[in-house]
């Protein structure tokens, strides 16, 4: 009668999940923290005035619940329609939504290998099943014609990600040949440009071009917002209409709101940190370069880079023992290579002071 | 080949829910608006305090991504341990969470009527099966054996969810009898405890008791923090395991854990604002009875009264004609009702002064 007589009341799809294991945030004073690609810059001062500002009784009413205004000051910035606009709880809701929204349980979720550690994860968390396709040469975007070719690749999966400019590589993705694979695609294509505002091109305009295209966007890493967990998607109508559904009622918390419109007020400020960070990622490459580093060209605020000598695992120690936090990831594609954020100038001046030690050594 | 030719690219399960329609936010001045249960108080000075003193650069930075800070204090509130609770984005994350990691599409989600109108949202979205079975007499909660004399209940439930105190009715149960329904059932039983602090009991020590049992808690209503999206739950550590695997990495937005945080540490403010509130729930019980209102005993900071003369729905035109807003449900066993929120003093004879007139007409 009772499926539950000496047995676990968990479904069996959650209890073969692999518990998410988050990403090292240590306390330790001093460190220059360059390992999880958050911006090293603080949210502009007219940002932390405009929160302040708003904490008060509001507090105790709930927020918009579909993020009206956000909605109504993104369509005009990206010149399409409030209802081409989601508001997630961070992008990584969203991402999530976008799963259970065009996926059927047992169908595919794609996505190109190494990119976002989190789709499958969500993949998994659905019941979906996982095409990770590997990435051309150097971490670049396949060709359709080279796609249909090796013929791993599923033209009709329901839901594709892209990440674009490409993490953890770094490598931007020119429109074109991103036009080109979603117009080979049948299903949804998601293009997830969370660190699209430190490259040459976005690919906004196919999002609005395109039924099944969507573009993700975040304020958490170019805008400095992690904290507050604000992140969008744009895209045609009727697929966010479909999402809109499945979002818990009141998903984006009401500082959130505020710190992000207050934001779109702003954006002066933020360009002028993207130039100083695209400056700073070429010191930090020059820099490396000379010291034998192979580095990757990069289009976000991260650089991918082959170190020389030892394994990279071992420059991660070293690194570590002068109180440098970087990012190596142990799969057999991105096992030689650390992905460095970068920050300020000064925490690149003592990046490149200790790789010059190591290197000697 | 591909399953989108001419055909739509969201599943026919989401394509056939009906979109969520926020609660009415009507931007009238100097409206009384007694229709969400928000609680009539602003968080404690100290709190907004807390929360300003955090707007700073930090919020670049991610947010603790499983709020140890306060899962480690509510632990300590509730004698338990951080690994018996999950904080969620809203305990309506968490209640979503819930169909997903204890219930197989196609199996039951159970709740008496009328109760919380989230629980069949969920359950539609999860593609489960919604078995929504009638309250006792004065919306009182059915015993077990009345419950199998009925048949219609179903004790084999993957997830059960129970509003406690009752919502809409406001009605408040007793431990012993939520433990007889809890001991009686075998899959997941959620207490969902939105309203507890304004009730004489509360069941928290079940979900300690038990490995099915977990009790939902919120900071909205009793806390004052709707804006910041903050809830819990407290359970069985292996049921809170199977819910963190699902939840998104950042699902709590860093200001609304330093917002909560900073409420455990000034619960007098709050108890005092309990106290304003039942009182002004008994003053407002009782100037309603003397117009000839039926009012049901509540332990909620809500009342549900059956107005006198004219239908509910007149009484909800007529008082909102006097710019006071309150709630009326249409369907049948709620249509006789209107649901008030207890305001503050001043609201409470606002709403009692309209009463009076209306009543006289």
């Amino acid at each position: 009668m009772s499926r539950f007589k000496g047995k676990s009341r968990i479904r069996p799809l959650v209890r073969a999940l692999t518990a998410y294991v988050p990403g090292e945030q240590p306390k330790i004073r001093g460190l220059v923290k360059l390992n999880t690609n958050e911006n090293p810059y603080p949210p502009s001062p007219k940002v932390l005035a405009a929160i302040k500002a708003a904490v008060d009784g509001r507090l105790r009413r709930y927020p918009n619940p579909t993020a009206d205004a956000l909605r109504g000051k993104l369509a005009k910035l990206h010149h399409c329609r409030p209802d081409n606009i989601i508001v997630g709880n961070g992008s990584d809701e969203l991402l999530a939504l976008a799963t259970r929204a065009f996926v059927e349980p047992g169908e595919t979720v794609q996505f190109f290998n190494p990119s976002y550690s989190l789709y499958p994860v969500l993949a998994e968390i659905h019941g979906a099943r996982v095409n990770a396709v590997p990435l051309a040469k150097e971490f670049g975007l396949p060709t359709a014609p080279d796609l249909r070719r090796n013929g791993a690749w599923d033209f009709s999966a329901p839901l594709t990600f892209v990440t674009t400019p490409s993490a953890p590589s770094g490598r931007g993705y020119g429109t074109a040949e991103l036009e080109e694979l979603c117009r080979a695609q049948n299903g949804v294509v998601i293009l997830d440009e969370a660190y699209v505002d430190f490259a040459r091109e976005n690919a906004m305009a196919l999002a609005l071009k395109y039924p099944h295209v969507i573009v993700s966007r975040t304020f958490s890493k170019a805008y400095s917002l992690c904290f507050q967990r604000v992140g969008y998607f744009v895209g045609d109508a009727e697929l966010i209409a479909a999402l809109q559904k499945l979002r818990d009622s009141y998903n984006v918390n009401g500082l959130g709101q505020v710190g992000a419109l207050a934001t779109l007020a702003d954006l002066p400020y933020y360009r002028k940190n993207f130039q100083r960070i695209i400056a700073a990622r070429q010191r930090l490459s020059e820099g490396l370069r000379a010291l034998g580093f192979g580095v990757l060209p990069s289009e976000t605020n991260f650089i991918f880079v082959r170190p020389p000598k030892i394994p990279a695992e071992a420059w991660l120690e070293k690194l570590r023992e002068r109180r440098i936090l970087v990012r190596w990831f142990r799969a057999p594609e991105t096992r030689d290579f650390l992905r460095i954020t970068v920050g300020t100038e000064a925490q690149v001046r003592a990046l490149l002071k200790a790789a010059r030690q190591i290197a000697r050594m």
